[in-house]
């Protein structure tokens, strides 16, 4: 009788399966990809560091892995790419969690327009940007300190923003406490927030509003 | 220089005008919507209390007051709905943001599905209205308490989710963060998060996102 | 005049003592572990690590380590198992607390039933252990995230619910305290809750409970 | 499909209704009580303020109103009393949550001990109630202030303790979070806790506890 | 021996003398203006209501009451106005706090340009405003919700700013605690912070720094 | 002209120098040291581990290293002991802190009583040691957990109590808040609070007040 | 067995009962203090409203009620007053909370001399006052605002110093936190602190240690 | 068009460039200063640890590193030096923060004054400097603890302050929360703060104010 409700999540192809690595042992990691190699599905591997990466790839060479996003992936059978999702930062500091959500994105199958450090100290950065950034369907602003250029995007865009505090500062930045409430409490319209770096949740939001989008998918 | 950058937000006809009430005085309410009414847009003012909105109809008798959301609304030239919205309650106290956020859906053109009163401690009420759910293509979630009724309906449904907690509680409810946390740290993927209590919000973030499915505009 | 109080605890014969090791050194144990092995008890050591605890065996080799709960255990003595106490966890990673739980509660005399990875963002997993647990006389849930699996159980089952909050989890988790509020104010009624990760007090209550169903002991 | 979970809490004979009072209208509590009030079952409605219960009472004369516990309760088909709780309180303050509490137990059915006063300022007021405290199957022990009776009495007796923390205090002691974390910081093992000033949670829970007693059962 | 640090702050003539009138009694309030009003100095109530400024003025007519800024001031003998301060906010909300600071500002003698009205959700408004804040010595800030102007403004001036956090808002605001945080954590340099809602005491700041310009005061 | 207020606190002989040793190198310990001392004093470095005790004891070998306070002392000219400061804790884990407070306290020449591990949860442990207690001048209560001793020993004495709470906990102990928050919402009279760990400072108000005592003095 | 433990508190004769009013009702005190006066001493109720005090005077005409420190007071039988307890405030509107530890401290038999509204903004009144302040065998400092008041007398005195925090503030002073935090932080040696606001604490405190000196009681 | 809001911060020739450099690698701050290299402009590195600095040093020797600020500085276009800026500390901990700011100022061409060492413990030690950082035209005050001493200076001088807490400090001093607090607090008016430990920040702030003063500059 619940068979259904499984179906809602687990049957649903296409979708990559993604493994939160964090706390994970590199053995750990190994034997969950194992066991899902035999689906036809792109595989994620999130929240890695290089040592433990090494130890995977040793016996799954056909995982690769990417530095800045502390990701593992195997493409094979990713989707195709369709729509566009931006993703807007405001300091360099902020690329881990960018990464980890383009790489999600990219593999969920959506093109993804990465505009780096253009936080609001200097907003003219942002503002040569602008055209590019309202191409997309759904604009990820990832964003440490104050936040503040989440709420600067939210009133330059006619989409929906999906904010990421980090927790890139000290001392009262309370670990990214800051920014969160500052994005929760933005005077601008159309902002949603998830959690301190969170990169793979906001991307997973995103896909699934840039797959709404329905003509503009191949 | 500047004047596209105006554009973006305010020249964008058709999008209704929102005033918050909460903290103006009737006086100052009915002289922002005099300004307004030239325009040929709808009106919608949130957060005036039964007192205040007999106040402002003396003066503007076009405007409808709606109690439970404590809203003062005026419909003419609204948008036509269109596609479907869920909006989906945990409690029976949870309705005055949900209708705050039903109001607001409606005057920005969106077909709304009321699912009210599902919260978990029954959780046959929610499988009952899975299907219903199912067929919008946003779902907002409105919960006080501890929220899980945003994880539950998170794991179950195929589309973005919005979570608005409410400050339906008492003592270590700390007047809605402890819903805000519980919905940030959700352990479905595909839930963002807007401010306690904020229906207005979700609302508009869930009208962006029904209006990208284009296909299913008039 | 006192010696009645002191009774109340230390002379109840039959239950386990119960060393908390974090925070002392393997030579503090072993001291501990010999003043007691005159008295015809097991003996439970919780929180030791896997070089500590070898630290510990060399002396007392009596003693055996269980690595996943981190306990060093001697079942000598040990009383009959009666009654029944489910654990049910809602991720691979709540593992440590829910052993540490499970372990104390074996020693105590209760028969454990483990119900582990049944979360909500797949909860067709729950559905098909509830008959299990429904057999329990008391539920222990243990949750990271949210926590949003003891609100489900709690609805779900008929017999009182000891909640355990665990530290997994990220940013807004703030290690543990966003799961703790959130089982404090669940809208399921019939749930009490005790520390952040604390296995050996939910599994210390549990027991209690159990033992009052007497017709159902040896 | 889901009939099953439905009758798990819904057709539950025997269990009292409980309404939660607090954020509703007289009228609204007339209208859930009138709906219930064919069900051959004791109705409690918690948290009704002396004006309201008034307003009640003029449509439901039925209902006996107690001011100290801010309840309306409709004893008919109340359940037989059964086992015995204890409820033990700090200080005269604390009455308000403590009579929540144990009216809720003798509506579902608990025979109950009242133990009022006996804070550890005079530890003695305590220790020549411990023998009455100790017939109980399941103490409830309420507490505002920095709730340190709670972990005096669970180091005194060998039953499980439900503590609950009362917003009676001031300053540093935030509304009861400070007895709160106290509890959940027990020194003595055998606690868990529920919500501050919840009478009624720890009344739920100490009623399922002593009716698993069974043959103390008439 | 003491008499030269007395000097310091209180024989400094011409600095008007300041009352913080927020729980002090209309007596009180009459008491210590009659005390100083020998000496020739304008004087200044901050916080003071309708209510209590009408009793006020009842015994002391030559007091002046301003009702957005909640002050009563008597300008005899205020300083000459000299150099420049801008007083810059977002909202329309945070008027009563930009004219505290503005009404103390000029009674200490300085000239104030207000620039209200200019949140980031509309940043034009700010940009047609930049050749006018850009004339002032020193800019303050004052902005609730999620405080983002502060940043904006910081990286387009090249002056010191001082920035008020207001109490406007709700839920994650936690009364002013959001853009304190914020503002506290700029991406900008060049931005001090000051207590929530202390207009008096941004003026206070604004004006120490505006006089040290000294070839711009009369 | 202050040469008066100098001597207030510095010239004051015979009172040890104290030097707070975290956060500083051995290097630069032992230069304070070498400063002090020519002044004929008792000299203290609280809060040294064994290694830097170690190259400290290397230059300076007058000093003794006492492993369980991390304390260096030089008890050359230590004042006559006099009066009596009990000094009282709930477990074991609270000892460092205890002979911080208990080597300070003899070094400022107080006779010193030690009552270790009479936590609440076996409280006739206090009770059989209370007449030795109550023997002191003035008494330290030294507890982390949830500082339950502390209220327990205030309502059974008639002697100032100074309470430090200590780190000692997990979870919601939230590294010493907890006993601090309730030591300050004790329900007995007469007990005043230090900083988390703080031994040191205990001691020295303990010290000051038991040197009131003056008869007792030899 | 207990009884011994009992007269610690209650036989303690020439000790004056004290009622905490606040949250009782003007029959309830009634109902106490005519319990009481029977036994020979002193009465005293604390936070008491004018209204209350009113309600309560009508009935027991020999109770004196003081408004400022919201006490009402039967002195008879009040303990010749001995030492000396400086009461130190740095503003004028900490008196309510000096004031009830003036009150307290002289019917519990102590000489009081009050140093009040000298903070640190001028630091001259202090020094001024300085030996006065010296004479006392304890000194209590009153401080809301940031409390730093505190630091500086505990850095010019040589006696134990009690600190008590005030609610006087806004923003960010949450009520109290801010200075309470501060105290327990003070760069000067010597002090301990009570509750936010508790000006009986204090004085009951320094009553204790002030009768310590036992060649100054007549 | 946006060129000219670039122009207001990185075309205003002669500020130095400041890189932040903790979370860095030495690589990527090499890239960073070489690509800077070009401009005639002074360079300052932050938060450069003694090994980091090493690595740097190896590739770009013209960098000299000072490792009580822990910054890597290239003095060549060094502005020259006019005014007056004070940097006083309350203790010796404090020194890294304070060098971070005195060698920002320095690099921005201001004329620094450090008063080191004199908090409010030992009063006399800031009257003995009063008269030097009175000749300041601005005042940076830098504590941990409780942070009274930016108070006590406020109240003493009058010019503009700038308050920076420290995280040094344990227990409830909240890693700097506590000082911030009580600067925000201050009774003292004239205080603006900046972030905890934010040395750099309040260099900035203090430079431009000092720049301000334009008689005074060469
Ligand atoms: N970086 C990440 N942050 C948050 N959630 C993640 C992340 N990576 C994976 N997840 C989620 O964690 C789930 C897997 O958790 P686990 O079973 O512990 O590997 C996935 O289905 C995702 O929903
Ligand atoms: N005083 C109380 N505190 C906490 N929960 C309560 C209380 N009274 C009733 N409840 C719970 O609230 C539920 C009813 O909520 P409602 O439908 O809003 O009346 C009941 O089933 C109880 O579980
Ligand atoms: N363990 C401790 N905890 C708190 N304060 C201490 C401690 N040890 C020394 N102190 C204080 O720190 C001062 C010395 O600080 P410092 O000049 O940094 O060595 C002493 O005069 C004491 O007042
Ligand atoms: N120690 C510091 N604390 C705070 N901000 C700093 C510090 N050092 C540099 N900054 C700021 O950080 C900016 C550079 O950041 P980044 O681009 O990450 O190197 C500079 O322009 C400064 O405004
Ligand atoms: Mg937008
Ligand atoms: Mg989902
Ligand atoms: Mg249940
Ligand atoms: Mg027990
Ligand atoms: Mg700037
Ligand atoms: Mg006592
Ligand atoms: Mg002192
Ligand atoms: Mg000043």
């Amino acid at each position: 009788a619940y068979a259904k409700i499984d179906t809602a999540r687990t049957q649903r192809t296409g979708y990559p399966e993604v493994i939160y690595g964090a706390g994970k042992t590199a053995q750990q990691i190994v034997g969950i990809v194992q066991a899902m190699e035999k689906r036809q599905q792109p595989i994620l591997v999130t929240r890695v560091d290089l040592e433990k990466s090494a130890a995977v790839q040793e016996i799954l060479p056909e995982l690769a892995y990417d530095q800045t996003s502390q990701t593992l992936v195997r493409t094979a059978h990713a989707l195709p790419a369709v729509g566009n999702i931006a993703i807007v930062t405001a300091g360099t500091s902020d690329m881990r969690v960018a990464e980890e959500a383009a790489v999600t994105a990219e593999l969920f199958g959506n093109q993804v327009t990465r505009v780096y450090d253009v936080g609001v100290a200097g907003i003219h950065r942002l503002f040569a940007k602008l055209p590019l950034i309202r191409q997309a369907n759904v604009v990820i602003v990832i964003a440490g300190m104050e936040g503040a250029l989440t709420s600067v995007v939210g009133g330059l865009v006619d989409r929906p923003v999906i904010a990421v505090p980090t927790s890139v500062g000290y001392g009262t930045h309370l670990n990214g406490l800051t920014p969160l409430l500052s994005m929760l409490n933005s005077c601008s319209a159309g902002i949603s927030v998830v959690n301190i770096d969170n990169g793979f949740g906001a991307a997973y939001n995103a896909s699934m509003i840039n797959h709404l989008v329905k003509e503009e998918q191949p």
